[in-house]
């Protein structure tokens, strides 16, 4: 039965496991969105959880299982989708969760299946993409050992996994229309990190930070909704850590008190192991750091994570590596890690750098050269006085009717049909703001043809204010691309000559910096159309992104509940009836 | 072009005329709902606004007029629906815009068109009817004269419309929340109560008001959001003010002060004139009253609208009647009226009493007899823990498929096809907490046959907590009823003796007054489905409602764009495919 009725059931996490071919396994989940009361930083809010729980559980599965969500909405008014970030949804692009662009919203008291393979082991997580809803807090963890018998090219005792946001106490509905207003209200910095949805706003674990605005000591049971979760480890072990960063804005850097770390896998792919102090981590990136349980096991160390490339007013989020025994009451003797300067950014050119693919290993080398080159400038624009972010001059509006149909069933008046441009005028003085600031809307599509290579360079510039330029991490959808360089300032022809090709990492989100480009190369070789953009939210919804459509035609059995809205949803109807009346 | 590329264009409010049967005139509205910051009241907040403007802009037309308003959602993620409370929507059920009732919510992006004939001259108004959208500001006037060469039995100089509402700081997504919890959480008071979408909090138009909260003498350019509309008379005319409430909670009282009032109208239909002091206004009401400007010229007169039925905490709305040309800056001399004391049930009752066809008028009479006798008892229950409102012990839960079409088309699995009970159990002791206050949800749908006869008895009972009934403005969807009666206690059989079959009001809107009983009566002969429920929005929002299908059969022609959600979704796709894989 279809009907609401059904809320008085209990809510359940059902984790049926089914065997399947080859030894990969079927995981069933059935999963309630709803708004609730939380407390994620000690001062109440409301967030949007999964099952009663914040951050949303934390699926586990191994590579070449299939995962089912039954996703049902419970939101009074509000439409829901679920991105699996990471996962390229090979074969099933209507299950990319990105509304407007692989389906239509699941309206409210309804049921959408997620059903996907997940191919590749590795660090992922999933969230909303639709409007704010990450922000809201509809985010959890998807973990994905290897298959079977077969084993990681790492060893390691244990391991923990850090799912990293940022959090205001402004609601995102508030966020959305202040970001939407003219004159623009900027949402500001965040009140709080949260490490598993959990961080302290009116106290700190450590009140020797002094450069915490939270001067009190937090006093906690530990059973709060914002009582840090502790890494309790044993002497001489070495654990992964696992970290994904799910934040709104906050560009991160994670260290752990007196211990190296070495870096092994970033989104999903293993990389050559390199030994770090600390690791930057931006949105919509995922790593995994060995640690070894080398120090005194009479003491505890701080955990800490910290702000970068944003002057930093929001305090570090911390939690303790309790060594046990020692009680883990026992407050670390050293101070917790200072992060580097927040706009220290060849420190973290540097380090994205040193970001390579693991030798021997299984990523696949990039293609010599591509088919095409597409050239992303980014730049701040007024549009009839709104404030807005564009990619060669065109700000992303999303559609009614989702591109994965329109394009599907030639639905041309459903979006703009005019290709954006695969470059800008070169002309374009990226170190200054713009001579003319103004932009348009677009909701144009990158139309690629299928199976060919094609490079995007990203191109970072200075925004509406002088000497301003930020951190944008940009995400695929659908793919992973190898990043074959960094470089500063306006990308040149002669530039290519220096790509990495040899041992590029493959990674599905990469960062540009201030005035400088990013190159990535992908094969666009999995039919669907798939986002690529900024994964700040705010930027991505200020229309900093764009849309790649490939193979669409290639594209079968796309179910009728991904496509009941817009132009698709009428189509159907139409094509039923001779008209839309019935 | 459907996308949403649009949203660069000028927004205007079109109103073309062009010319229909009859003399009569079809009026084109173009209106895109979107939220906007807003002051209501001084403090700042998010409304939900039409065309940049909050309340919406009022709809005026003419007896026999059809209206067209093209409503697109600019919501990020919310669907969006408007019902025109109080016209009948005789032929066009689909355009009642209640959602998951008479069709889909509109989703965000999407364009809905409502066309609907206003066949009767009154004081109507509009507003959403999803989730608690009316609560976020989502509402405005409409305004229907009579035919081109009709006369209204009464005269006139010049007339005002009032709309009045009340206001939170805490948005109505969070109210939702709160209400929705486990332990309930109750929005308490509103901050303010609202003229036309004007209120004071931090300052008041008249210090001397010693109950009033707000202390301060309000500075007021005039020019500011909250800065009240002022009623500008000349002396010796005889003016119509309009009044009617879309309060999400407060049932009030309007008085003028120094003048008396004569009601003429009521909910859209003319009642026999009496002269009042004040006048009751509950949610979901409308009144027309005349009044004379006969008081001394050199002074102004307060209008104060006061809460009832609930212990006021929020201060009266103010504003002034200005006797040109006496500077509308200079104060009345006499103190704001004061309104009955909040708890003067006999007062509410002997007002409402008075209201009574317009002898001679176009109001029928009603049916000698019903058919059928449907006894409503409201009882405020918990379901697992939850604190809901419930009729004859089924809370009201809505649908994900719209009735009209799951009803339509006999999709049995759309919805709890058990047919709510007709009565309750005639031993319930009504002036006490319930015994069992274990309450079910259900989606039930009473059917009723057509072109037939129907009494309601509404029955009020103690809620939760002992001595505690409150009142419910009850509104019925696509018909006016006969307001047979008001008793106090139990209704029992021999109550129907004393109906008033002579010269009953015609309303859509009736109130239950605490421990009591009310009784109306109409004729099932509007095919469609049609909600009745408490006008209060949260007491909606917790079950308080049941739903009334007739002559669905008959319907014809159901525009498919209100239908394609759901199991109608569904099955559109379905039938054209023979799956729903396309």
């Amino acid at each position: 039965m279809e009907s609401s009725v059904v809320v008085c059931c209990l809510v359940i996490l059902i984790s049926i496991i089914t065997p399947g071919s080859w030894g990969a396994k079927s995981r069933h989940f059935r999963w309630e969105v709803e708004y609730m009361h939380w407390s994620p930083d000690g001062m109440e809010g409301v967030v949007m959880g999964i099952n009663g729980q914040f951050p949303g559980p934390t699926i586990r599965a191994r590579a070449g299982d299939t995962i089912h969500v039954e996703l049902t909405n419970k939101l009074h008014t509000e439409g829901a989708v679920i991105h699996w970030h990471g996962i390229r949804q090979l074969g099933t692009p209507w299950a990319d969760g990105t509304a407007s662009i692989s389906q239509c919203a699941i309206n409210p008291g309804e049921t959408f299946v997620y059903r996907f393979k997940v191919d590749k082991a590795g660090t992922y997580f999933y969230h909303g993409h639709y409007g704010m809803q990450r922000s809201a807090g509809l985010y959890g963890s998807l973990i994905v050992d290897v298959r079977e018998g077969d084993e990681e090219p790492f060893e390691y005792d244990d391991e923990f996994n850090i799912l990293l946001s940022d959090w205001w106490h402004k609601g995102s509905h508030e966020q959305e229309v202040d970001l939407s207003s003219n004159p623009f209200r900027w949402i500001g910095e965040p009140q709080t990190l949260l490490i598993n949805g959990r961080g302290q706003y009116n106290c700190s674990l450590a009140p020797q930070l002094s450069h915490s605005p939270a001067s009190l000591q937090c006093k906690l049971r530990g059973s709060e909704q914002y009582a840090p979760q502790l890494l309790r480890v044993r002497p001489h072990k070495t654990y992964r850590l696992r970290i994904a960063s799910s934040t709104a804005l906050a560009s991160l850097n994670l260290a752990i008190g007196n211990h190296k770390m070495t870096v092994v896998e970033a989104d999903g792919n293993y990389v050559h192991p390199f030994a770090v102090e600390n690791i930057d981590v931006y949105s919509g990136e995922s790593y995994s750091v060995l640690f070894t349980t080398d120090q005194d096991p009479s003491n505890n160390y701080w955990i800490s994570v910290s702000v970068r490339g944003r002057e930093p007013k929001t305090p570090p989020a911390l939690t303790i590596l309790n060594y046990r025994p020692t009680p883990a009451s026992k407050l670390p003797e050293s101070p917790p890690p200072v992060a580097p300067a927040w706009n220290d950014y060849k420190y973290s050119v540097a380090l994205s750098k040193k970001v390579l693919a693991l030798k021997g290993g299984s990523t696949p080398k990039p293609p010599a050269r591509p088919d095409r080159r597409i050239v992303l400038l980014n730049t701040q624009n007024f549009i009839d006085g709104y404030t807005k972010w564009a990619i060669n001059n065109v700000s992303l509006v999303l559609p009614a009717t989702p591109y994965l149909g329109s394009i599907r069933y030639g639905l041309t008046r459903a979006f703009d049909q005019k290709p954006p441009p695969d470059d800008f005028g070169r002309e374009y003085e990226i170190m200054k703001p713009a001579g003319n600031q103004n932009s348009s809307y677009g909701n144009g599509v990158y139309r690629l043809r299928f199976n060919t290579t094609v490079d995007v360079v990203l191109q970072n510039a200075n925004a509406l204010k002088a000497n301003v330029s930020e951190i944008h991490p940009w995400h695929l959808h659908g793919h992973d691309f190898w990043v074959l360089g960094y470089g500063e300032g306006k990308f040149a022809e002669e530039d290519e000559g220096r790509f990495n090709l040899e041992n590029p990492p493959f990674k599905n989100t990469a960062v540009v910096f201030p005035y400088g480009w990013t190159a990535v190369r992908f094969v666009a070789d999995n039919p669907g159309v798939w986002a690529f953009h900024c994964h700040i939210e705010p930027h991505l919804h200020m229309g900093m992104g764009v849309v790649f459509a490939e193979g669409v035609r290639r594209i079968k059995n796309i179910p009728g509940e991904a496509l009941g809205c817009g132009l698709t949803g009428k189509l159907l109807m139409k094509k039923k009836n001779g008209t839309t009346g019935i």
